[in-house]
This record gives structure tokens, C-alpha cells and sequence, in this order.
């Protein structure tokens, strides 16, 4: 606390990020990185720019990356924007799109995220409470509002709302912006994309971190109407000119190039997440339906922070959100077939000894 | 524009970057990056991280980068604040600080990104006029304010205030942040960090962007006082919880390792700065004294916005701002020897045309 601070500084509560423990030979299934690698070209491209000419400045407007985007997913660049990972486009966008007089409504089960933002901006919310089974109904966003954001699929919960409900909101929500966040859509969602000619009102925002296998890199972007993405690059361009680098721009760039890889490796983590499905319910776990790269469980019988805390002691990391209504349950990440094994193997042994 | 923005997006005047053209065989003098690239240790640096890890999030607190740099500087690392390049750290010091009741105050020439964080943040702010001979009489900020902010040395002018000035403004403003944007300390100036441990209202903002040769990977940094720093952080975390990715960590901390080639290299851009200003003075241009990897300019005969447009015709882009009391100034980056001497080449001759 400082004397110093703008009013608002002393009530943020930050957004309380996974743990990055810096210790060896953890496995790490509580952020929902993906088991495998970015892909060698991704590596390649980076490779080719580790010379002098990173005392340049970047490109402000990363115009290759965005252009490169527009082809992978049949748009035009002006309907692309670009950030240093999607919490910072996501930032833009509630600065931009959700300083509004009418609250935005959220999930109340969803990315813990989205409360923050709303502290940083000055933004009312109302969070709108997901079914008894954690579906998301998004008849019950049909309410005045300043804007509407959801992750699809959600997070913590996994649970994928198919495109054809998206296309009602939509139909019947014209005056404010929709936002769907889909940074685990590549695990066997549908996105939302499809739908951006259509709605000038929608944006759909994704990562690299995540299926793309670039948390370590900070890549994230919007898809909308032109309109949309003008406000963000006016918002960026008052904020920090070059919110990414060479090696960012490069390698988002050949990702986007090595279609195979991504397929191949999308493809292994859904199979794995089957796998890991039948293993958890053999346990007697309840699994709740999921299109993302991790699982949201919980144990018949044991206390979910107890055994999160069992797991960590061995050398598993997974993730335990103190929340009314989830606190039994552990989000937990999809890991290779080594880890996901690993992992099963832990449950069994601390299963018994409880 | 467009119906669905927040309103204060449509008054958005976004900063406008130095050219970035994507052009072969241009002499970029224009954007003040360093004309020697990284060290070799940066690049071996970042090589040995591209691998699979990439996939993982980085430390979000990015530590290992913050206490290299408290080491350099002979500070704790609860005295550092990190981000994805100075604007962003910019950014959030007026969020963070200079939402007061008072105006900021910053110099009616400087670094033109100032009053652009203001209507971000719906700062209001009150523009100081340099002296005559473009030098920062800090003695002028002694008045009611909200906060301070100032280059050292300034740009574009270039000029240096010294140190005991900037104590006496310290002395004397207890009430609000001062803020010493020292992105060109490292050519000549001499750094108010030393003042940190005396005056926890004084914030010094730094970019590997300059000195550093790294304006391609975007980093940048505060040093104060615990409480000033932990106030950015707030805000950091409620922004974007991982600003610097793996390679941004390991490139900069690299570079504070390779104190010789700094040394080297900055020893360099100095001495062909002083040859530079000679040659232009030979040209009958008017040199402001100059602190930083760039010269101020004016000729005696020639009109500078012509000259700028004669110079990029020939392959050589220097800057020219469109700006009551300068606009017949052209800020000119200090090259390497053998792109200074292609600089004046052409000067001589354009000169002996008009």
C-alpha cells in the first residue's frame, strides 16, 4: 500500500495464476499446457532470427502474423487482431467493448480472469449462475446487459455449448458485444468463427498457449467484424505499439503453417482424454463431459483440497479452485500417455491409504 | 468506429510509431535502435530454450529476471518491475499513479506517447515548455501536479538533465511520483537510480530497447521504491498475469551477464556520435547537445521536412516531427561508422542541390 497509488490500485484483487513451481521432475497437469511440443518448424523459424537483427524494432502491426491467420481461417487481416497472449487482447477487450452502462454478464463458474478485468476497467458484471450439471445456458443471457463473455469450452468445467445455441444468442442479443473466449475449442469444439460475417457484434478470442503449445511465448488474438478489431488496434496502439516481438510473430507464424503437426497433436490429447475419462471413472470419480484438454472431477468419497494436497506431496500438480460450488471438484490436465499413467497410478495408491 | 466500442475509444489520437518499413537496404536511422546487434550470449541464450519447454508458462513474476537485474543494480529485486517492453511499463505507471485530482505534468517536446497514455487513462495532464535552447528546467514543475514524468535525456531533443537537478525536484515534490523515462541513459547520462533508496516516490523506467539491442524482443523495466513497484505489479496481474515469455527472460538476463560487450558497444555509439555531430556541424547543421544514441538537428538554410523526404528517396530514413518549435528539426539516429558516413554522403549532396 502506497500513498502514491491511484485510488483504485489499493482494491484490485489480482488474478491468482496456476503455479509455476520452478522444481524439477514435477508433473505439472494444473494449467493446461499441452504435453507435447510446439512443432520443429515452429522451433526452426525462431532459430532463423536469433541473429542481430533483433536490435530492430518488431513490425507494430505484426502484419504477417495477422495475414497468416486470415488465410488459415478464410478471413481478411483487418479481421485479426493481435496480442502478447490472450489475457492482454482479452484486457483490450473489456476496456474497449464493456465500458458500458448496463453490467456484463459471465459465468459464475468460468475463467476467474473476467472479475479482474472488470476491477482494472471500472466494469460492473453480473455473474449468471451455470446449470445444476455446469452447462452453460445461454437463454439465461438474455437480460439487458453491457456485453457478454463465456469461455466455450468453459473452464474450469470443460463443458462444450454447441454453435447452433451461440447463433440464438446472437440472433437476439444485437446491442452489445459477444466474446467467446474459445482457447480450448481445438479439443474438439466448434468454434464460433463461422459465425463472424454474419454477427458485427461477435468476437471469438483464442491462445497459442494451449493446443498450439506456445504458453511459453505469449500468443493470443481476436476474430471479428472489422469494426471490432479497429477499436482494439486503437486501444493497443495507445497502450504499447509492438505487443509482440520477432520471435513471437515468427513463431505463431509457422505454427499456423504445420497444419499436420497441430492435427496429429490435437488428435493424441482427445485420445488421451478418453482414455483418462474411463481410467478416473473406474476410480469412481464423476468426470463431467469434456471438450477441452483437461478434465473436471470429483471423488465419490474423498475431499477434493485434501486430495490435490496428497498429490502435490507426490510430485502431481493439479488444480483446486476454493469457489461455492466447485470446491470438490480438481480441474486436472490432459497429460501425455507417461503422465496421464503416472498420475492414475498416484490416485490408486492415495485412494487406499484415505 | 463502430456503435459497440466503450466511448472513449472513438477520441483515442493512437501514438504513431517511427516507420517500420519491411523495405531491403534501407538505412534505418529513424527509430534510435542501436546499430550492433546482441550479445553473442544472448543469442546462445535464447538458443538453448527452443525445445518442447516452450509449451510450458513462464514464471510469471518472471524472477530470475528480476534479480538479475537487482544485482546489476546493486538493488532487491521487490525494487524491479518487468514487462513487454517500457511502453507497457509506461502504461501501467499512469494507470497506476497518475490518476490524481492534480494534471501530470511532462515537457511540451518529448516523447509524444505521454499524452496518449493520458487519454487512455483519462488523465489530465499540463504540458511544460522546454526552454528556448530546448533544455529541461525541472525548476518549471515546481507547481500543484498529480505526477511527473520526463525522458533523461530527453527525446528527440536529446538533452541531459543532470543529476543534482533532479534531486532538487525530488526535494522539493514529495507529493506525487516522478518518473525518469531513462530509455537512453546508457550513451552518456548518468541513471537517478542511485536516488531510489532516498526518495520512494521516484520511479525510474528503463528498455533493453536502446542500449541493449533488443527492441525486437520487447522488455522493459521500473526500479523504486518496494511499494511503488508492488503497485505496478497490482496492476500487472490484473492485466496479463505472464507479460515476458521464456526467450524475453533468458535474452535479457544474458544481457546484463555481458557487461563487456554493453560496455563496448554503447563505448562505440558514443564516439561515432561525437564524429557524427562534427561532420554535421561541417554541413552547417545546428547540433543540440546530445546524451543519447541520436542527434537533434536543424540546418541553417535547408527545411527539414524536405530534407527528411529527399533523405528517404536515397534509401535513409531519419525523423521528422510535425510539431510547433521543431518542425524543422530532424532527429537522426547514430548509426554504425560505416552507416553515418552513407548518411553524410548524401547529406553533402543533397545539400549542394537544393
Amino acid at each position: 500500500m502506497s500513498r502514491y497509488w491511484s485510488d483504485f490500485v489499493a482494491s484490485l484483487q489480482p488474478y491468482t495464476p496456476g503455479e509455476q513451481p520452478q522444481i524439477d521432475n514435477l508433473v505439472k497437469l494444473n494449467t493446461n499446457e499441452n504435453p507435447y511440443g510446439p512443432s520443429p518448424r515452429v522451433l526452426e523459424a525462431m532459430q532463423a532470427l536469433l541473429n542481430e537483427d533483433l536490435r530492430l524494432y518488431p513490425a507494430p502491426n505484426s502484419d504477417r502474423l495477422k495475414s497468416t491467420i486470415a488465410k488459415h481461417f478464410k478471413l481478411d487481416s483487418c479481421q485479426v487482431f493481435v496480442g502478447n497472449g490472450s489475457d492482454e487482447v482479452l484486457a483490450h477487450v473489456f476496456n474497449g467493448f464493456f465500458r458500458q452502462s448496463e453490467p456484463i454478464l459471465f459465468p459464475d463458474i468460468s475463467y476467474s480472469f473476467y472479475p479482474v478485468f472488470c476491477q482494472l476497467y471500472g466494469i460492473d458484471y453480473r455473474q449468471v449462475a451455470l446449470a445444476d450439471d455446469f452447462s452453460l445456458r445461454l437463454t439465461d443471457y438474455l437480460q439487458p446487459n453491457g456485453g457478454i463473455i463465456f469461455p466455450n469450452p468453459n473452464s474450469p468445467t470443460g463443458r462444450l455449448v454447441p454453435l447452433d445455441e451461440i447463433r440464438l444468442l446472437l440472433d437476439q442479443n444485437s446491442d452489445s458485444v459477444v466474446v467467446v473466449d474459445e482457447a480450448y475449442i481445438d479439443f474438439g469444439g466448434v468454434s464460433a468463427l463461422s459465425l463472424i460475417d454474419d454477427y458485427d457484434n461477435l468476437l471469438v478470442v483464442h491462445t497459442l498457449s494451449k493446443a498450439r503449445s506456445l504458453a511459453g511465448m505469449r500468443i493470443g488474438y481476436a476474430l471479428g467484424a472489422k469494426a471490432l478489431i479497429e477499436g482494439l488496434d486503437r486501444i493497443k496502439n495507445s497502450f504499447n505499439s509492438y505487443p509482440l516481438g520477432h520471435l513471437q510473430v515468427a513463431a505463431a507464424v509457422a505454427s499456423f503453417e504445420d497444419v499436420d503437426y497441430f492435427n496429429d497433436i490435437c488428435h493424441r490429447v482427445v485420445k488421451a482424454r478418453g482414455a483418462l475419462i474411463e481410467s478416473l471413472e473406474g476410480l469412481d470419480f464423476m468426470v463431467l463431459p469434456s471438450a477441452a484438454n483437461f478434465v473436471f472431477v470429483s471423488h465419490t468419497q474423498c475431499d477434493a483440497a485434501q486430495l490435490s494436497i496428497q498429490l502435490r506431496e507426490r510430485g502431481v500438480l493439479v488444480r483446486h479452485f476454493q469457489q461455492p460450488r466447485i470446491a470438490n471438484f480438481l480441474r486436472i490436465t490432459v497429460g501425455s500417455v507417461q503422465q496421464n499413467a503416472f498420475l492414475l497410478g498416484l490416485l490408486k495408491e492415495t485412494l487406499a491409504e484415505l
